[in-house]
């Protein structure tokens, strides 16, 4: 007799979670060994209060849909369960007849999905658990990179490209621009910015990381050569960066939040470094914070992430299918000229327990920029190619005396 | 003997202000009255310092690119000239054998254009001056609508519904949203980003308007029933707002930056209002700022904008040609059910002296979202139909006794 499957989306949203959500519900559809398709509300915070809905039964049209609709349509959590709340969640599963449980997440839901996993053992209930990656900072480990990442990526480099173009423009009025970005603890977001630059003139100029600590002194240094040597600068920083004493770069060395997985969150450093940029140096700055706009666009989402996070859902279904368990799906780079992507498996826990940063070798020698290894490793994950703008050729007309 | 014809961009960019260049080059090209198209560089600042472009010379693949490049491709700039610059403009001009003066921009460049012919005239140098309208800002009066805004209309329309559904899913984390949209007096850009919304769910809940005070008192009241009855609150507000005392909202009442229109320039009233629902109601909130992205984005550009703009460009030329001067190009919506725009002309003089805000019947009675006079009006300026994203049907398991 067929099992049921259910399906849950948890942490931040992205323009892709909901194409690997679909792949689940097509494949599992198309299972003979999956009976249903079940979805939890806003993840595992909401199975607790039985909140559970049918997939199975959503339109053709819904399922298309999902495919091109950013955000989590199931609605996410960020929730840290305890012993107990892993005791009562089995027990819902176990009462639900559920066989297979897909997870959508990062080293958090990894995490919770294992426990889950160990709790059913421990009470004899044979659960299998299959972890679906979904993260845009890009920093789990076990895989190439991860669902949801290319699409933001492909959001900041163009992004970042237009907002030089304005820069540029204006470089006699506000002279300095600094984009915040996300990735809060990995630069792989703050390094896709620089994707579409192609000459010295593009933005970015300047890019932080925040595996690498940030004084405000080497910043303005940083921005004053820029600024001397083409009359305007754009710089890229992490929501999230800290002095070498480890006190986070913003107006308030206090966090403004602390979230159920201790993670903290901190004021603006853009808006404190535009402060200092123009008592400092007196230039003109401004600060563009795309905050969740940049992992929602669809008009900007990356063609390769959402077929690649759809691909991932139907393998995860395949795999728990087949009886596997205790596993993240992962994304594997094909050897080769070519860029191609296939899928493959690790376990959950080898996922929960660390987090990939930027490697040493994709950060320049400055740690202000990214290296060449790093835009051949980013540059396939965004998709078609980036716009291409045109800048004027200015041809000069001779002086006549005026000025200079 | 053909006149030369000079061109310039001046204050901030966008999306459709190089389709507008585009439009002024094709058809000063192609008009016999016109023997040369020349450029400054960052509008007249560039010009007194004899920073002029030969824009005849530019290939035909440079003016097609153009209409698809955002920013201002001959540089802007915000420049407020003495009588003594006029002067030294007016001389410069003379001495290019300049009979063509283009400028485009809004209020302060038509108030700039209509000072140059004043300066030319004077002299018994006969000039013909044209201004061409460009602003987000929408605030130009005599036009219908201004040659930017539906972009980024266009662009806060759609981002607005994506940031909602992601706010809508991590209402259980975090429930407040705060855009920040551009627009420091007229409302008709923070209006914008209701275009998108078809349902009470979808984004925004709340919009505030520059012409109108906001007390954090009040919006505090207006987000804290949303919350109530939805469970999560996306609202818009404009770069600066006031009080009832005339104070801006936001950390502190001093500007950040006077510029030398003497336009103020202050903190983000997002950063602080964030705060304020965090401290007084107990509520986790975050703001996306966009910035400079919002007028910059291609990929969220509205093609009926950027065509207007183009048709502006070349019917500034056709009219200085014609021998018309002292006027601005403005955009005319034609009577009738399906809408069509053409261009017309104001002087000068009445375009530099007043600014169009968003009428009281475009606002609802409590000042805190635009009516559905205000989405007629908007709606065919951001061009093709705005994404319909999916949301699940939500077929509910019955419970099991659990929870609840």
């Amino acid at each position: 007799m067929p099992g049921k499957l259910i399906v849950g989306q948890s942490g931040g949203c992205t323009a892709a979670i909901n194409a690997t959500l679909a792949g689940v519900i097509d494949q599992a559809l198309q299972r003979p060994e999956v009976g249903a398709v079940l979805g939890m509300l806003n993840g595992i915070q909401g199975l607790l209060d039985g909140e559970v809905v049918d997939l199975g039964a959503e339109s053709t049209e819904t399922r298309a849909g999902l495919r091109e609709t950013p955000s989590a349509a199931l609605g996410s959590c960020r929730f840290k369960a305890s012993d107990e709340h892993l005791e009562r969640i089995v027990d819902i599963l176990r009462r639900l007849d559920i066989r297979y449980f897909l997870y959508i997440g990062g080293n958090d839901s990894a995490d919770t999905s294992a426990r889950i996993e160990a709790v059913a053992q421990a009470s004899g209930y044979e659960l299998l658990v299959i972890g679906l990656p979904k993260t845009i900072d890009n920093d789990l480990p076990c895989t190439d990179h991860c669902p949801g990442y290319g699409s933001v990526a492909r959001y900041l480099a163009i992004s970042t490209i237009e907002a030089g173009l304005d820069t540029e423009a204006m470089r006699r009025f506000d002279p300095v621009k600094i984009i915040e970005v996300m990735g809060r603890d990995a630069g792989w977001l703050a390094g896709a910015a620089a994707l579409g630059k192609h000459s010295e003139e593009d933005a970015p100029h300047l890019i932080y990381f925040p595996e690498y600590h940030l004084a405000a002194d080497r910043f303005l240094a940083d921005v004053q050569r820029v600024y001397e040597r083409l009359g305007y600068v754009v710089a890229v920083v992490p929501e999230r960066i800290t002095d070498s004493a480890g006190n986070v770069v913003a107006r308030s060395p206090d966090p403004t939040f602390v979230d159920a997985f201790g993670h903290a969150y901190y004021d603006s450093p853009a808006a404190y470094l535009v402060q200092e940029v123009g008592a400092r140096l007196g230039l003109r700055a401004r600060f563009d914070k795309p905050g969740t706009f940049q992992r929602m666009s669809m008009a900007l989402a990356s063609q390769t992430d959402l077929d690649e996070a759809y691909m991932a859902g139907r393998a995860g279904v395949r795999h728990a299918a087949e009886g596997m368990s205790g596993k993240m799906v992962t994304l594997v780079r094909e050897p080769g000229p070519a860029y191609a992507c296939s899928t493959g498996l690790a376990p959950l826990r080898e996922v929960a327990n660390s987090v990939k940063t930027l490697p040493r070798e994709y950060v320049n020698a400055a740690l202000n920029f990214v290296t060449p290894a790093f835009v051949e490793y980013a540059l396939p994950l965004v998709g078609d190619p980036l716009p291409r703008y045109t800048r004027l050729a200015k041809y000069r007309v001779p002086a006549l005396g005026w000025g200079s």
